[in-house]
């Protein structure tokens, strides 16, 4: 097997050459860590240009030493106002969230905040591209499921008898399972490319 | 008069009532503070989506104090990456750098970065729109520049007798005055609407 990428092949002696596509996802690289991967590879590839945003900080005290870099001596994490990603695929605007879970049967939404889903609806107001991605640990899957799809759940749990979450099995009828293939830890780009052009 | 935000009625009273669209780049507001201010501005009023992406940090040392916030106890400021706008505007992917200058016959191009133009580049090439805000401080002039008329400068610095800089000149022959109407303190979408659709 041909690894170009030295950090892959580290783990990948373990896991044998049989269920080679699906075993990508097994090696203890969290969500983010596939999606980045995947995003370099986009970009190498000249396929989109997507980036993870840095995380919020809000900065109070840095000291200035001589002769070298400024150091932050006191932050706090604030909570992000958007989503994590976004960039541009043909021309189009592209906007997402990615999160896990351990649970078998279901989703949590509290896993999203209110701002987020504000965000993803003037998105989708605005024409833009906007989805989730959502991985279920325990089934080895990951899901793609259109922005529009989540705001139906969303908005349904304030109301009498509302779920507080989306089933699995209304990921496996709606959303889309995405595909990996190395170096494309997570080929998202094909499912926008299927849904929407 | 009116001021329905009323951040801007505490310096408004200085200023008087005449030149009211020229004054509010005149009140020591800086160019980020502008911007960000239209863009509270585009949303509210749902023209567009565009944030400003937070200073990427490197965070080394958290502590977690019982029963408060995480701080952040050591960080360092990392490069961006990117630019530090972008969002969508009917659909399109919207990407853009702003700088100001106290320059008044041109701008030093070393205000940006390798990474930015090669970003602004792939942006491009993949039919997102983007440009480059800059304010001349000294002509109180805020202009839009779209990317492609930088990226031309930007390469010719590296031929024999390139110049480091562009013309204040070249700014006024081929950029665009963004328009400042309160409470569009720069209101770049006008200007992205005539030139991109």
């Amino acid at each position: 097997m041909n690894y170009p990428n030295g950090k892959r092949s580290i783990n990948s002696s373990s896991s044998g050459n049989h269920g080679l596509q699906r075993s990508f996802s097994n090696r203890g690289m969290s969500l983010e860590d596939d999606i980045n991967q995947t995003n370099d590879y986009y970009l190498a590839q000249n396929i989109c240009v997507i980036h993870k945003k840095p995380t919020p900080v809000q900065i109070v005290k840095v000291d200035y030493p001589k002769r070298s870099a400024a150091v932050i001596k006191e932050g706090y994490f604030k909570q992000a106002s958007t989503t994590d990603y976004n960039g541009v695929y043909r021309g189009r605007y592209i906007d997402f969230e990615a999160k896990e879970t351990r649970n078998k049967s279901s989703f949590p939404l509290n896993n999203f905040h209110e701002h987020q889903i504000k965000h993803m609806k003037a998105v989708a107001e605005h024409d833009g591209i906007t989805f989730v991605i959502i991985r279920f640990r325990a089934h080895n899957q990951t899901f793609f499921l259109p922005a529009v799809k989540l705001f139906r759940s969303w908005d349904s749990q304030y109301s009498d008898g509302g779920r507080k979450s989306i089933p699995y099995k209304q990921f496996v009828a709606e959303g889309i399972e995405i595909p990996s293939r190395y170096p494309a830890l997570l080929d998202y780009a094909t499912v926008i490319e299927q849904l929407f052009f």
